[in-house]
């Protein structure tokens, strides 16, 4: 088949979806992974559990489009028709497949379940199609031909869908429509500046069309930058992307914190290993979280030594050594406090740097002197300890995330 | 006008969409906010920044719905071309609105920040439209009459699109349509019990039908079962829903921790407050989650009086008081270690409660013996200390959030 531009359409079904008790995450990882692989998405939809509509959508969108890819309602329960209305849409019968069958079976005896006869229908697929077993359920992945079209029969839950998606989908499309481009994307990842401020900045990079375009993505307290361009090769693509990036860390400068899969986290767990650093935490205000979010990086256990949540006053005198006379004095919520908690957790701990932050998280707790959104930060090493003050008017956990992104910044910046 | 049924179709707009950059959380919010004022989704759609796909979309969902909802595509770019796009499809004429223009100019003065021309584009609304003005940003929100239809244009960003349809949109459609159910949601929030366990037992009801229909919802080791009716209040549909609920707990038992917002942290919160009880955390594996997620419930210092990261061997041992023997023996992944963990901490901490967690997050750091999932969880008392051994199979993050619902729930059960 000679190559052509290819696109699809997305069609989430399932009235969890149309009710808003969940949000369609399956879309977005759809349009990502075709974009990988070079495939246009023009279209997304969703509809219920709800044969006519179910049926509606398919055939409309096979007008469209070159690839039609379902999710969801593929379930053992009376409400899920997804294949029964895409079969009888396309004229054709529904067929067991002993193969299927089979390894439905298998998964309710490796889990000593009982197999109850209703699931048996999960075993059925239109004739002439082929079935992807689910390696982490029992709803198979359906492909059908249709003529140079291609019907992509998907379940819901994402982790269902995706190893299916990712293992058997991708190359499948990729032979049938001899794809040969990529969409590429590079994300430049920044932090603590605001969005209308980096907007402002790269205005005429905003404006750029094909073949290289740039897009503006706010998150809390970081703006994402995603460059994307489209070639024949990831090779091809990135060169054409280089240059602008190269143009716009020249502009951003320091914020810029990563790239793609990038966290502040991770960045931090790179600098400390390479150097060779411990680091302790102690935090009052975040509660734990800026140990959590070092911890999740794995080998996180190679420098970061031990946290703090010195939630109390009473275990900022005890665990960090902080007097109560400065306590007293300058409240919990202080640059003293926060450099008294820095320099404890060093000292206890050993460690070679050790953070600390105390704040005021809200929604109640606040002054008119120190008012709800303060938080002292402090940074701790042998030969100095800094810190800064700042303030962020936010939801309790938003609060947290903007405290923890500031206090890893500054580790960032200044390790 | 007569009450009759009320459907709407929601489109969001932007290519962002449907390269996979962000998730559709607007469809959600509007999804929900609709189901609460009585009116059904029966379909979603997104299209990128295309006048004729935004055209055909439009059209096309004012066949089938009473009202039609766009998200998106209101900014001052040359992309941003939902409101030409919609007035032409209508045949009607851009005006320009000097309210709005007005507003706009205000927004950049308040802020010492230059406006340019081009953003006037976004002063321009069809004519015979109503304009509401924007509270955060500059695109205003659009309302269209279309006979008995309604459009409603509203922009992307969802901290401008959310006041803009709560403080304005549901008032004006439950005027124009005289709005007079609602659809009514009761969750019922689980922990700890797979998903196909809770299916099997409440199998019949999940399979009901109106006016109370009943949906699982399956999370990182939570199950929501959710309980939906409509009728003519909330009150109404409070009292279909309540009987089946009755009957729905009586099934599930003790794997209940709560209802619609509630979370393990604020439930657990609630009991530590009513019982006067301090609590403290160690933990090892979960790098300060626990800590993090108590501490995100609003007045959490009333209960929670310290954590513990001890992160290494070391800190196990200076901070806890566990013994280097003991260690040596048993290994940091013990049940003693962890039981050892507890004592110290509720003995240093002086809570009359503590919690203790010790395990392998993975994806490395495992033994035959000891494998990548195992961890200890242990609660000391005055009285006595517990402690439980689990294997939870999942990436890092993953296993982090379930130990700590597995540690939270503990505390829930035992207290």
């Amino acid at each position: 088949m000679k190559y052509k531009e290819v696109n699809a359409e997305i069609i989430g079904i399932g009235s969890e979806l149309l009710l808003g008790h969940i949000v369609n995450t399956n879309a977005r990882y759809l349009s990502r992974q075709l974009s990988k692989i070079g495939v246009d998405v023009f279209r997304q939809a969703v509809v219920g559990d709800n044969a006519q509509r179910i049926k509606d959508a398919v055939e409309t969108a096979l007008e469209r489009a070159d690839i039609v890819i379902t999710t969801g309602g593929l379930g053992p329960t009376v409400d899920d028709i997804t294949v029964k209305s895409i079969t009888d849409s396309m004229g054709r019968a529904l067929v067991l497949d002993e193969k299927i069958l089979g390894s439905i079976k298998r998964f309710f005896k490796e889990r000593s379940l009982k197999m109850h006869d209703y699931v048996i229908k999960q075993a059925y697929v239109p004739e002439k199609s082929i079935s992807i077993r689910n390696p982490v359920g029992t709803a198979p992945g359906i492909i059908i031909e249709y003529g140079q079209k291609t019907i992509v029969v998907l379940p819901g839950p994402p982790r269902e869908l995706i190893p299916i998606f990712e293992k058997y989908v991708t190359q499948y499309l990729s032979d049938k429509y001899h794809l040969n481009t990529t969409i590429f994307t590079r994300t430049i990842r920044t932090v603590g500046v605001p969005e209308s401020h980096i907007n402002r900045r790269i205005k005429k990079y905003l404006a750029m069309r094909r073949p290289v375009t740039v897009g503006i993505y706010a998150r809390i307290n970081e703006v994402d930058i995603k460059i994307t361009a489209k070639a024949k090769s990831e090779r091809g693509a990135v060169r054409k992307i280089k240059k602008v990036e190269n143009e716009l860390l020249k502009i951003l400068g320091d914020m810029v914190y990563g790239f793609d899969d990038d966290s502040l986290e991770s960045v931090v767990a790179e600098k400390f290993r390479r150097k060779g650093l411990r680091l302790s935490v102690a935090e009052s205000c975040t509660g734990g979280l800026i140990s959590s979010r070092i911890t999740d990086v794995p080998g996180s256990s190679r420098y970061f030594e031990r946290g703090y949540v010195t939630y109390s006053n009473r275990s900022k005198v005890t665990e960090l050594g902080v007097k109560e006379t400065l306590l007293k004095k300058c409240g919990a919520v202080s640059r003293r406090v926060a450099i008294a908690m820095a320099e404890g957790a060093m000292v206890k701990s050993g460690s070679e740097v050790a953070l600390a932050v105390t704040g005021i998280a809200g929604p109640s707790g606040g002054t008119k002197e120190k008012p709800v959104g303060l938080v002292h930060i402090a940074m701790a090493t042998k030969g100095k300890t800094i810190s800064v003050e700042r303030r962020f008017l936010a939801s309790r956990q938003d609060f947290k995330r903007m405290v923890s992104n500031a206090a890893l910044d500054i580790l960032r910046k200044q390790c």
